[in-house]
């Protein structure tokens, strides 16, 4: 049988989209033989032309203006990974008003216009598929919405940002500080040299925010997901963390609570046993809990050329042999077909924390501190106080404390008031304890 | 819009079977408002009926005959969860030729006759879905032959019985010897009362032999896989084992080699920090190397009636949205359309190894049994003469041995001559150890 022949648009030609050029001449033919579609690079726009040209595009098939590919009359499927949310928004409404099915890696597009785009595509009867948003080459997206559809999710966590891990890994491996580690992720190509996105916590909310929405069958708000990034850590808090048996993960966590749908990226210190713990270096792995299956666990690279594009290419073929359109329209699990859910206010969290505090070396100090604990009805697991050497004495010493489960909102209160203190020194700083979520939770 | 109801007709009710019932009872409801599919089990056989009404099945839709439920004009689909290969075969063919789609968890059917069964289903226009037949719930045939489509596998590592895991997880921990960790797994019902096929490598055999077919567009044939089981180990293996930095683990193995495919199951030595060592107790985890995406791993529950239930009814959602059939056939990946490997013999197979045997302690001895390896080109990294306390002397003392890599055909050499050492008291037991496979293999 001959091969179907599908002519695809690429608009975007940097590090992921020269690698899906890069694939497709490399695996085409693999790929026409085991899925009888031949799929063909027609047409790249980027605004540097010379980027196309370097991966080897033809001339006459490189243009610096999208609407030429959007437009291209043989082009049934267009590939968008310009990144960002402004013209890469332009481009994917034109392709789908157009009437191109669109295959994109924009994880921050989906997270904050994905309604928009969902439901776009579905007024022009094509689909939207984003295999390589989430997780890169994971095939996390399809085992969320096809591999565990008979299953209630009840809880997604997720290391989903590479570089984050990456930094977190050198602090508590090699007892880098948060900067030096940076600086080294940043000459390894691990971090961009504009970091923001990635420390702050928005990337691995952008990607938990796609996520949950499929898992939750929700229209997932994204300016509702608390968010913290990793800037702010200290290494003597991952180094005391590490000697009570705890790694520091920026997690993002999307569960069901009594109170609604938590939506969280913040780091954390999970216990050493914790299925997520060992995931270290710039690898990512996903969580998901479900009510039949129990817990699954994805795991591979996060980013990159190359598992970026396996998963660009995945979605190609997918909407080539005809499942992904029918997937889009059979299935009722995005933002433009869901509900708006309730959202768990961040103070009604239950959790357990991690919180140091630079106090006065004196006596009754600690009995001001534990106090002030008791009168939120925060019930302490352990305190320990810590030798500081080679810190100026009028810094205070370091106090570590455990927590039992406590209400977020009480401890907030609870640090409010112990800043207050006039024998601390600092804002005592605060860190989740994240044990590992019930397999068969309610 | 009114959903799409789709009869299925359920041969086998078991646990799995049990499982798929109560499933959709209780799920059935958001299936369809997920999926516009709301699929009802329309008859059930078994012969044994009381399992049937036990989970509920009204009396009117049990039979004790699976051709009832074969020729039911109202059911496209047909689940087989009877297992084994004699009468499950009959049902399964039987099903394509009266025109109906097969979903199945029988990985014995699929390993022996998995070409029989697609070329019968693509004769009659039908396909065979079987997700559930490798790792349980866990979208492994997904992730392999959709999410990683556009990928060169290089090779799969995959922990894939639940029960060996177990055992040995007990043996490492707990110090036990392998019949009481036995003992206990069924105790728990981890294991079988019959367990020969789980612990004699032959489930995860069959499992292997199936990811390895789509995997490498392969017509793999079941008697060419190399299958040793855990039944012979000694607690002291996994005690000195540990002791060096390895975990053991039954592990199916499926990689090219420059001689051709090999296909093995067997224990092994991995490094503490390999992707798999932390994977204990009863789950399965596998993982897969692409040539674009890199390391992959998929990790959750191999076996039991939830998750199982789980990826059955993936498998049944698919095929009622209409996907299934087009993906069976679209791609051409499994046995019916693939051609029959090259296998690499056993005999060339590169390893490194673990050998422990039990020598008279006498000047000389280690000279001869070094000597030994030495004469068949086998380099030794380490050689390490225990303590045996308790043994009566003339069983000798253990000596245990960690070559470099070697080439197995001539380690198999060398370990016959050094049983027929007059000094040597037993058989030498022989472990391979196995490192972290290469990410970016050639």
């Amino acid at each position: 049988m001959a091969d179907t022949v599908v002519q695809v648009g690429l608009i975007g030609c940097g590090t992921v989209g020269g690698g899906v050029v890069e694939l497709l001449r490399a695996e085409g033919d693999a790929i026409a033989r085991k899925t009888g579609v031949r799929l063909e690079i027609a047409r790249v726009a980027d605004k540097d032309v010379a980027q196309a040209e370097r991966v080897g595009v033809a001339a006459d098939r490189i243009t610096n203006d999208a609407a030429a590919v959007i437009n291209d009359p043989r082009i049934p499927i267009i590939v968008e990974l310009v990144g960002g949310t402004t013209v890469a928004k332009e481009f994917v409404l034109a392709a789908l008003r157009a009437g191109k099915h669109v295959v994109t890696a924009n994880k921050a597009l989906l997270a904050k216009f994905g309604k928009e785009i969902y439901r776009t595509a579905r007024e022009n009867k094509r689909c939207v598929a984003f295999e390589a948003s989430c997780a890169g080459g994971i095939p996390v997206i399809l085992a969320l919405r096809n591999g565990l559809i008979a299953n209630r999710v009840s809880a997604i966590y997720g290391i989903m940002n590479g570089t984050c891990n990456y930094i977190l890994s050198e602090m508590a491996d090699q007892g880098k500080s948060y900067q030096e580690a940076l600086t080294e992720a940043q000459r390894l190509g691990f971090a961009e040299v504009d970091p923001t996105l990635d420390v702050n916590g928005t990337d691995t909310a952008h990607k938990l925010a796609v996520l949950a929405s499929i898992a939750f069958c929700a229209d997932v708000d994204f300016s509702r997901l608390h968010i913290e990034g990793i800037e702010g850590l200290d290494a003597q808090d991952i180094a005391a963390g590490r000697e009570l048996g705890y790694v520091c993960k920026l997690l993002g966590i999307a569960d069901r609570t009594p109170d609604g749908l938590s939506l969280r990226v913040h780091p954390a210190f999970v216990p050493r046993t914790h299925p997520l713990a060992s995931n270290s270096g710039s690898f990512n792995a996903v969580s998901i809990y479900g009510n039949w299956v129990g817990h699954t666990l994805y795991y591979g690279r996060g980013a990159g050329r190359k598992p970026t594009a396996s998963a660009v290419v995945a979605d190609l073929v997918d909407i080539a042999v005809g499942n992904g359109v029918r997937t889009f329209e059979a299935f009722h699990m995005l933002a433009d077909q869901s509900p708006e859910p309730r959202y768990t206010p961040m103070d009604r969290l239950e959790s357990r924390y991690y919180v140091r505090l630079m106090a006065v070396d004196r006596p009754g100090v600690m009995a001001q501190i534990t106090r002030a604990f008791g009168e939120h009805e925060i019930s302490l697991r352990a305190v320990t106080q810590h030798e500081s050497p080679g810190r100026p004495a009028d810094d205070g010493v370091p106090v570590v404390v455990l927590t039992h489960v406590a209400r977020e909102g009480r401890m907030r209160e609870a640090l409010d008031q112990i800043a207050r203190l006039p024998v601390v020194k600092a804002r005592p700083v605060m860190i989740r304890l994240v044990e590992e979520h019930e397999e068969y939770a309610a």
